[in-house]
Formats: C-alpha cells, structure tokens, sequence
C-alpha cells in the first residue's frame, strides 16, 4: 500500500451564487494539483439560484491542511462559502441529556463501536441521574443543575464547552430550552432530537398530543438549533405506525427507537460533512 | 357447500361504557341462537371507560336482517350503540372530484376490480373535465359548478345524493370546502383525502409548506369530514421520503401515490364496517 | 384503588380445532366466575380449521394461579391446547452472544429501562471479550468456547440453563449453529436474529450477499429456532432502504439498527404472551 | 426567456475503468464548449475499480444533437461506455400484460397525466381480454396468444416492435417467460416487474409462498429482464407489512399497490436516464 492510501482525505462544502463553470473549475483545480477525486456531488436550488456541492479528494502532498487552505481560497474566489475537513479529524463532542437515557446510551455505544468520526468528550446534565453511568463509560459528568433563570448555568457550560474546544453539542433528550444568548455565545452547531414528527406537535409533550389527535402514525425529527424553539433546519426523519390500541406509553416506547436511530443518522452525517444549511433547510449529500 | 356457507354474515360494531360481561354477554346471545364467530375484536380504552367491539357471524336461519335487529335491541339493553350489516350489502357511493383526477380513476378502478365492498353510482364535481373520463366509466356525471356562496350548488347536490340513496360521500382531491348546512343535512359519512402528514400542514397548498419548511418526509392523511376543516377522525396515513433534490412538483409526483392507497384503504376499511369514531378519533379493527 | 387493580391479570392463549361456540364458552367461563376481560383477540384460519384466541383478564380471587389452572382445564375439555400466565410473573432469560455486541447492549439496556416482562439473568458466549461489559451489567458472563464437536459445550450450556431455570433463550448475534441434540434437550423456547429479510439470503454472510446481490432493500428476522437453520417461525421482520453507494460495511450499519428493534420486538412480544405458533408460522396478538 | 432555456439539455451516462481526473475531464470539456451543468453525479466502486457518472447540461448551440455526438467521442476517448440523450426525446414503449390488469392501467394513466419521459405506442397480450380497455385509451391491441413453443408468437412480437420503433418494453404482469432467443433479437431494454421481494420467492406464484413460508413482509422488485428468470439487474424494490390475518387474496391485493408503484418508478427512472447496469446490479442516480 502507497504512502498516498494512508493519508487522509480532503472534504469541502461549498456553496454560493450559482454560475456557469463551477463543477469545472472545482475539479480542474484539484486535478491539476495531482488530487484525485473519491466523490462528488452537487445540487442546484434552481428557483434560489444557489449551488451546492461536496466534493472529496486525496492529495497526493505531504501537508494536506495546507491544500485545505488553498482550496477554501479558490472558493472564496469563486464567490463560494467554503468549509474543508480532513478525515482523520476527530471533533470533540459534547452531550446534553436529563433523566430519560435512551438517547444518552445510544449515541455512546455508537461512538464507542466506532460508528461516529468524532470524540465524545463529556456529559452535561441538568441532573444527576446518569452521573454514575457516564463514569461506566468513563466520560466525565458535568452536572449542572438549571434554574430558572438559566444565566448562571448556561454560563458554566459555555466555560466548560471551551475548555473542552467541543464542536458539537448534541441534544440527546435534553429537556431545558437553550436561551438566544447561549446560542449566540456557544461557536460550534448544536442537533437536537425532537419527539415529534415536525412541524406538527412543536413543543412539550409531544406523544400526549399525538395521542389526543388520534394520528396512526408518529415520528421524530433530528434538526440543527436556532433561536426559534422547534424551528431549525431538518436534518432527518422518522416514523412509525401506531394504532388506537396504543397508549401513551406505548407511543413513547416506539418513539425511542426513533429517537435514537434519528439522532444518530443526524450526528454521523454532520459529522461525515453532509450537511449544508441554507433557507433554513438542509443539503443532506448521502 | 351447505346452505349456510352462501347466506351473509351479519358484521356488528358496537360502543359504550364499559362494564364486565359485554363479551361474554355479546358471544353467548350469538352462540344460542345458533350464530358462529366468524371475526370478533374488541378494544377498551381504559381512561375514557368506553368499550368497543366488531363481530362478525353467519347466522343458521333464513332472515340475517331480522336476526341483526334481534341484536342491536339487544346491544342497546346494555348499553350500547350498535351498528349492524350484512356481508352482501353494497352500500352506494358518490364520488366528488375537481380536476385533479389521479384518486377519481384510482377508486373507479378498485371498485371495477372488485376490491370495495360498495358500488360507485355517481361522479360530482364542481369542474367539467372529467365528464367524458366519467362517461367512459359508465358513470353518470353532475357537473355542479360552485360560485361564492355554495348554497344553491351544495342544495342541488343534496337533491341528487338523496335520489341516489347515497351512504358514502368520497372526496377524491375535491378541491371544494363543504359548509356545516352542507354536512348538517346530508345524512352519510364522507371521508377525505387530504394531501398532507395531519396536522402539519392543515389547509390549502400542504405540499408548497411541506417544500418550504424543508421536512424529510412527506404524507397523506384520509379522515371523516366533520365542520372543522382538516380536523375530522383520522382513518389512515401513510409517508414518503423526500429529498432536498425534489421539487414542489416532486413532492406533487409522491404525493398521488400516498393520496390514492390511503384514501382506497380508508374507504375500503368503511366499507367493511372496520371504523369506529370516538373523540374524534377512529378505532380501526384490522 | 381497590385490591382488584393491584392483582395480576391473568393471560391465555388457546388454539385448537375450529368449533362453533368457543368465543362465547371461553368468555361466558370468565364472566360466571366473576373475571372481567381487559382483552380479547381471536383468529380463525378458515383453511386449516384452526381456532386462536388470547384472552386477558382480572379475576376478583385471591388465588389467581389457580383460576388460571381451572381455565386450562376448561380450556382442553374444549379440546383446545391452553397456556395461561399471570402478569406479574417474570420468567428468567439468558442472552446468548458472540463477539458482536449491539444486540447485547440493547436487549440489557432495555431490560434496564423496564421494556421487558422477564429478567435476564445470564450471558452465555463462546468468546471471551463481552466479559467485562456483561459484569458491568451485573450479570453472571458464562464463557464456554465452542469446538467442532459442540457436544461438550452444550452439555455445560445445559446444566447451567437449568441451574437458573431458564425460561427463554435469546440468541443475540450467536454465532454458533445449536445442534439438534442440544434443541432436544433443552426445554425453553428459543429465539434468534437473523441478519436478513428471509427466506432471502439464509444461512451465513448474508449482507455480503445481498451486496453481491445488488437488493435495494435489506433486512432483519427475527425467528423461533427450529433444527432447520434459519427455518423456524417468523415472530417479526423489518427492512430498510439501500443504495448502489452503500458497501458492505455500510448495509452491516444500517442493518444492526434493524436487527435491535426487530429482535427487542420479538422478545417483548414473547413475554407479553401475544404469539403462538402453527404450521410452522406465528400467530401475533398485538 | 432565452433561447437556451427552451432548448433541449443534453443528459449523458458513463462508466468505465476508475482513473484520476474524470470528473474534472469531462466537465471542463462541457465549460471550455460553453455547457452549463445543471446536474452531476458520481460513484467510484472501488472495489471494482469502476467510475460512474450521470451528467446533465445546456448547451448554448442550435444542435445538441451533434453536441452529443461530440461528446460520446470524447468519452469514448477516456476508455468511457457512454450513452447520450436530449431531455426532448420521447422513447417509444410497447406494453406486455396477461389479464390481470392493475399494472396495465396504472403506467397508462400515468403516461396519460405526463409522469412518463416516453410514449406507449402499443399495448401486446397473450390475452384478448384488455382489448376493448386498451382501445378506449387509444391505444393498438396486438393480442398474440403463446402456444407453448412460444416461436411463432415471438417472431410476430419483433416484426411489430421494430415496425414500431419501440425502445422499451415494460412488462406491466405478463406471465410469459421471454425466450433466450426473443432476448437476443429483441434490441432494447425490457423492464419486468415482479411480485416478491427478490431474491425470496422467485419463479412462479409467490404470494402463495410468502403466505406458506409465514413472512411478515411482502414486496415487489422492478429489474431488467435477462435470461435468467428473476435474476436481472434490480432496479426498484418495496415493501409492506402483512400480518397472519392475511389471506393469500389479501397478499395479492396489497402486492397490487406495490407493483404499481414499483413498475412506474423504475420505468420512470429509466426514461430519464437515471440508471446503469454493470456486474448484473443498478447504478440509481436519483
């Protein structure tokens, strides 16, 4: 096996103001740096006029961070947004979550059979519930409790998410509301998972309102956090039938495995550079 | 094959409150009378207190009908509200279309293949461009266009579904709001077929929200029509996912499919006297 | 709350030749008694003449196993094959498992969060690296290697499981054909995960297969065991979508989210007590 | 609007031996002629060592066609297999059924409302019963009965496809096995549907097997017709939920909806040039 096979991958996000040309120029300039492309994909929002495009390469160099750099510049030139990753990064991860667990223990195990290409590096909780078993997995566990003024935790978490250098904050059934100044504060995105099937059944208790409505099926949604309480690009949907034999609880147990298998889907495409955001939707390049 | 084997069966769905007994009270009047259980389901819904039942079974004697009304005055001593059919009936039904015809020949052709317990006996729609497509069905069609104020459109109709003796009103993408005169007077369920995951995107244009608030799944949703629009007892959905690459005309595209197997299933689970509404919601006894 | 919500509900399911009368004699033997129905279910497969029926129900007594043993004796007097359970009870469960840890996980972690009515008290493998996690469980780990002959193994697989008094058997992700001896032998129900949408792709490597293959949809089986490999009765199948990006690897992913839920489904359908089985298919009572 | 606008784009296939620099080759060749891409997408097998592409473009000339021409040379080239189509082109399609006619009427309604990138030209049957459907669409009726040599009747097959041009065959429930030699002679594509879920239960009566076999799950595959029966390339799968209240009838009525939906994907994905077969699997650019 060549040098070449070991080293790392060069991924870009870009997008912009579409033109003619830009598949070409992207791919000429890779190519005729001696890279060679392993994938690429593009979308045009035709109506928006805005191009998309991933596109994924090895270089052929010693430095390929620098190549990164040179890239985004090209883009920039082009008149792009430009993201690059190298994929042998691993960026850390945080994890929310209060008393319910499913989400807690899934999006760990995954990590840990080495699903994710990223690094949980800590557990933050509102309570202490799970205290003990994110020691099992031997992860820390910032327990911080959640007044109702929010200003001195969230403090705390932002002190603590620096420290940490995370770059993801996942929400794994985190049931406090983040407040505008935390998200504006906080420098890295932020997924939650949400128990419903969006837009319907927005905000609290989901599963009741299902429930009372008499629908046959339920969902979940795992999507990227803005202000707006429910309101932030998708990123992934599931959902499930259920019948009039289901209670409640019954909605809630099926909704778990949603739940899960969502939230992971979410985290592993952000995480493989998938997701690009505009209008508030998503570009999921699968 | 004896005689019994060709006679109907007679199918009751009854409700009530709930008290210990009802099956074995229900079970032991069919069995000494002769009858044999074909189909018997019940369902109770603990918090509400209410009991619900669907029982099917061939009856020895020569009058089905008579033995049906023997068993809803007995229903009714416990309590109960009871419907009760035949197996051989073939309840008539009108079909409401505008112009959109993809569920209008989807149900015309199910009833032609002998999939509906039920027979079509008249097109209405408040557009002209399915009268030949009608004709060529050998259906007859009433075009009644629809102005500002509906009375006098909604009157004629009435007057034609009653000389039709009309049980079922299907609203096959009618792209018209009924008035509560409307659905005071007539007296027949309607079930509707409406183009979107209820409740999101309740009302006019689901699949143009559906496109701008970005959601990965799309849906159909068939329910009864009660005076609140878009809010009637869910009988069935169904979803498809969607992609940032589809357009509003793809969602479109998808949506037929959903639109016309989950209004088929609605109507044919009614047909087969498997629904019944409580709370506005339906038990669906599968 | 009166004592009669505190007792356990009693739980049978009957099958036997088909006859006019059982609905009505098995729910008129409860209500003399004094029993209140919570749930009946009933199937006739009109081909084979076969009568099914679950039935749940709250005796007023203090003995509740013994009405469940007067039940059963009714139940044959009516030539029917008859098991009752009480809904209290919670019949001990050993995980088997080999190198491949995700069933592990899930089927411990829901037993964890009260998903299932049984205790699993035992983790069987023929590989030593789950070791440490199943004592981080708290469960006893039984690490028998597996030779070609398997007769040694199994014995000791077989005094174990009736030292703890076994009462079903979980193969999650077992690599090891059970011999038909061992089947024999052993006198609990046993179900598996079979990693593809049978009867397609039996026996070994079937994501490489499917792969091979070039399906667009996989699959996971779960299944009771019989001495014919990957033959015995389907309890529950699930599927996902695959595409030509997908590899092994990836199908392997997307597959373990499906194996999880469809063999959890399986087992909490077992031990609710909602299936039986015939002509080598299952009967499922949801 | 421009000129350009109205023109037809130009759609291209490719694939060929893996090598650095195909994307960027064949899009700058696009760019440099002055093409804009509208889309473009990509997969490297890498364990094969083969490249893929599908790329769409607008060409600012007054002949695409030669535009196309051009570009096949090219492609040809870079060691491509490339095929070439302007988005104007409607294909014609010749229709095989039997008597059972959901399929029949589902691909003509949809050719009728515009779904299909082609044009039905004629409707071919071993049967005589869909004659008088076929004509009230408008459509030639070439009833060909199959005597067991199956000779005679595929020769008059051949001579009315070339008479009319036809370069798809769909095979809309036709139960007729096509002759190694029909598929030799024969010069296009045909695309089958069947009813199970491939590889599960192929060859002849299905849903009697599935419903034997006890699976909980049905399905339908759309794949290109080879000598092998039910071994060619699949194109499209799906799948649905059945349960052991099913009949064999049941099967047969939900596998309806499957094999519609199945069948016009796939053919509609065809058309619009979305599909490449290699190693017997399906490339789906969607």
């Amino acid at each position: 096996m060549s040098k070449t096979d070991k080293s790392p991958t060069i991924i870009a996000l870009l997008h912009g103001p579409d033109q003619p040309g830009l598949v070409a120029r992207v791919s000429s300039w890779i190519f005729e740096r001696g890279g060679n492309i392993l994938h690429a994909d593009m979308h045009r929002d035709a109506e928006a006029g805005v191009f998309f495009q991933r596109v994924e390469w090895k270089h052929p160099g010693d430095d390929p961070a620098a190549e990164a750099d040179a890239f985004r510049t090209m883009g920039k030139s082009l008149g792009m947004s430009v993201k690059t990753a190298l994929s042998g990064e691993s960026p850390r991860i945080a994890v929310f979550v209060s008393k319910i667990a499913h989400c807690f223990h899934d999006i760990i195990l995954r990590w840990k059979a080495g699903e994710l290409c990223g690094d949980i590096v800590a557990v933050f909780s509102n309570h202490g519930e799970l205290a003990e078993a994110t020691k099992a997995y031997g992860l820390p566990f910032h327990h911080i409790p959640v007044s109702e003024s929010k200003t001195e935790a969230e403090a705390e978490q932002l002190v603590l998410l620096r420290e940490c250098s995370v770059k993801l904050i996942v929400l794994a059934r985190y049931m406090q509301v983040l407040s505008k100044d935390f998200l504006d504060q906080v420098d890295c995105p932020i997924i939650n998972i949400h128990h419903s099937f969006l837009p319907a059944f927005a905000g609290a208790r989901p599963y009741h309102l299902a429930y009372e409505r008499g629908v046959k099926i339920i969902g979940a949604t795992a999507h990227y956090v803005i202000p707006q309480l429910d309101e932030g690009p998708i990123i992934q949907q599931e959902v499930t039938h259920v019948t009039h034999r289901n209670s409640v609880a019954d909605l809630e147990r099926k909704g778990r495995d949603l739940e899960k298998i969502v939230l992971a889907q979410a985290v592993r495409r952000h995480l493989e550079h998938r997701l690009l955001i505009y209008n508030n939707k998503t570009v999921v390049f699968d």
